[in-house]
């Protein structure tokens, strides 16, 4: 067990019981503040730790990091220097911040300079990500969309089950926690349209998926096997991979979601590192109806136990839960995405994001998206105030959750929470 | 007309007839020399022109760049400043190389800090590319393609001709003309396979293609019109776009390609500006039956007559023609692909690159990919060296060229040009 991850650890920052950050999580962001521009922090309980002023104070010592690296508008810079270096790192900041190591904790005048209160910061954009893959690896998932739009006896098509189906999506439109988006415009053919029309789309979704960041790859032309993925993976984070049904319906035969897609998705701004999870671990789903290529197989616990929530809150209104999941029902892991993507020779690059797919559980109520959830709009989703949900509404504001928990240690993601606004 | 296209004009250095090359061309790249690294370069006849050399020695006074703008790794910073910068950057080569303005001709000293043979010289990839987006343009392909995986009476899909219909690409593996390429391995199930195997792609292909690459677009959230696409296009290239029929066709159900082509993708070097391009406008297809959508509609020519081939060249053989096609045939024209990119608020950046798919002329000899020139395998090409080709074999160059010719005046792409080597 890495140090770092022992549930005994106490940090002398308080952290309530139901924290997501508590000294075992150690994410990484990039945040500003009122009175300084962008940097790396970290965080533990409410406080968010300045891991340049750390810097600047000498408590980085020994480590591979210079001032460029956490004086900077994104991660990519100390991601650039592998896992030894920002393991090395999370170490670090781990020992700083323990009960049992009070040195910082002594000196007021430092603990004032690197801790800066939580709701005193913007968070940002974490990282700069070049190519952004989107799988879509849930099983139940792919099963009710197949249900949905074909037939249940022949809902998984016959790839599914051998390949971790993904498409290349949209890096420019990733955005943070917090910033709204308008409801977007284009094509779309209803059953009842004899020509498509084009206006705002009326199908709007969300769909709940963790993303991956990854270390820098090896050259274009080699591949990363399922027992070297670990050593590329970073962190993980929350994602809404918001999605426009009714524009990507009529545009996505056959070259697959583009502008259904495009124009946004959200991600939580803090980067919960592999090695934080590393205990949440679980076994996967067995593979051997079909049984897989060997390219995809893989030893020990590769799938990851993560509680994940969906609630919906309209203008002025209360949140309203409307599906709980878990990232472990996920039929292929990390390790067989990354297999697979670079089995070709494809290279991946630093801060590379990987998005799971669309997360749904096996029981109603653990379904992923809208389109799910109200069953292609039969089912609507009943709110507290009343009203309907058959898919998301101008000024609703849509907010994800998860955590994961073990030996009364929660290892959390904060939020990724996006207010839809109407169509400009 | 812009000055810098006048035909009549002459450049004192050297050009041969049929030179891509001429004083109207003044394309940018980015290339280096034993002596020196990466900057960006023009080009007349033969001589590559180092513009950073230009820079240091004060001949780009009053132009909006610095000499980090020119010793740089790619074109990106010079992109970064805009359409008018670049183009006052264009007219100014112009200017210093024309026949009748020979101050910096009588410069001996100057001369040979500036130009350098192109023997002399590395080309590498000119463009940091982000989001790169592949179209499906042209009908003619389309129809083709339709033809050999469903039917000739239902080749073109329904919404084929409502759409400029494109998907995400991957960024990372663009690579420059004269990089080898290594066949890719992968999943495949063939008609006779009862499941998937895995090994080398057997049915390996190239895709004759042009890309544009754009200016920094509009905020997330706004759209770019078809009247204002120029703007926002700074020049284009040939491009291969690599594809692996066998991995494609049992991946690509439902969410496009994805490792039958991100393995990599070939870009030629030299980026001729639109505003070379300018004179060789031409009218598209009538896009009245059915009617286009009122955001796709646009007015001038948009069109390009460019003449594009593609040749083989077997291992210590000579270049086998096997196609000759024109960009002239597109159905979408640049300005309608970036309406369609953005029309639902997606955001583009500077480099980004759009490639126009596949661009199969109307007749036999005029399909550009192999999957179309061999029907699917069914009409073998016949090589010169007796030989066949269905697709193509381990150590087969391909070279693509293209050029636009009119009032005697040739604007050429150079060429792109790749190896296949065999699977790793």
């Amino acid at each position: 067990m890495l140090q770092a991850n022992d549930p005994k650890l106490k940090s002398w920052i308080p952290v309530a019981k139901d924290s997501d950050f508590p000294i075992q999580n150690i994410p990484f962001g990039i945040f500003k503040t009122k009175d300084e521009g962008p940097r790396v922090g970290s965080r533990i309980g409410d406080m968010v730790i300045d891991l340049n002023a750390l810097f600047v104070l000498g408590y980085m010592a020994n480590l591979p990091f210079d001032s460029e690296d956490f004086k900077t508008e994104y991660l990519n810079n100390i991601m650039q220097k592998g896992k030894e270096a920002t393991r090395d790192l999370r170490n670090r900041i781990s020992k700083l911040f323990r009960e049992d190591f009070p040195d910082l904790k002594n000196n007021e005048q430092h603990v004032a300079q690197v801790l800066v209160d939580v709701k005193e910061v913007e968070m940002l954009l974490p990282i700069y990500t070049r190519d952004y893959t989107d799988f879509y690896s849930s099983e139940q998932h792919a099963y009710n969309v197949g249900c949905l739009f074909r037939d249940p006896n022949n809902a998984l098509l016959p790839n599914w089950k051998h390949i971790p189906v993904g498409y290349h999506g949209r890096a420019s439109s990733i955005i943070p926690s917090g910033v709204a988006i308008h409801r977007p415009k284009g094509q779309k053919k209803g059953p009842a349209d004899e020509v498509p029309v084009f206006g705002a789309s009326t199908l709007l979704d969300f769909e709940l998926e963790v993303a991956f960041f990854t270390y820098q790859g090896k050259p274009l032309g080699d591949s990363i096997t399922t027992q070297e993925a670990d050593d590329y993976i970073f962190g993980m984070a929350l994602f809404n991979d918001w999605s426009a049904r009714d524009i990507q319906g009529w545009e996505y035969v056959p070259l697959g979601p583009f502008l259904g897609k495009n124009f946004a998705s959200s991600l939580s701004c803090w980067i919960v590192t592999l090695d934080a999870l590393e205990p949440f671990r679980v076994p996967g789903p067995k593979q051997d109806d079909p049984k897989i290529l060997p390219y995809l197989e893989y030893s020990g616990n590769k799938h990851i136990d993560i509680k994940l929530e969906v609630l919906i809150q309209p203008e002025g209104g209360e949140e309203n839960l409307v599906c709980t999941s878990n990232y472990k029902h996920m039929y292929w892991n990390m390790n067989q995405q990354l297999a697979h993507h670079t089995v070709n020779g494809c290279n991946i690059n630093t801060g590379d994001c990987m998005a799971s797919g669309t997360i749904s559980g096996p029981e109603e109520g653990q379904y992923g998206s809208m389109l799910e959830i109200s069953w292609k709009g039969t089912k609507p989703f009943k709110m507290s105030d009343a009203s309907e949900r058959k898919f998301i509404n101008d000024m609703d504001t849509v907010i994800m959750r998860g955590y994961a928990e073990k030996d009364g240690v929660r290892i959390g993601f904060g939020e990724v929470s996006s207010k839809l606004l109407p169509a400009k």
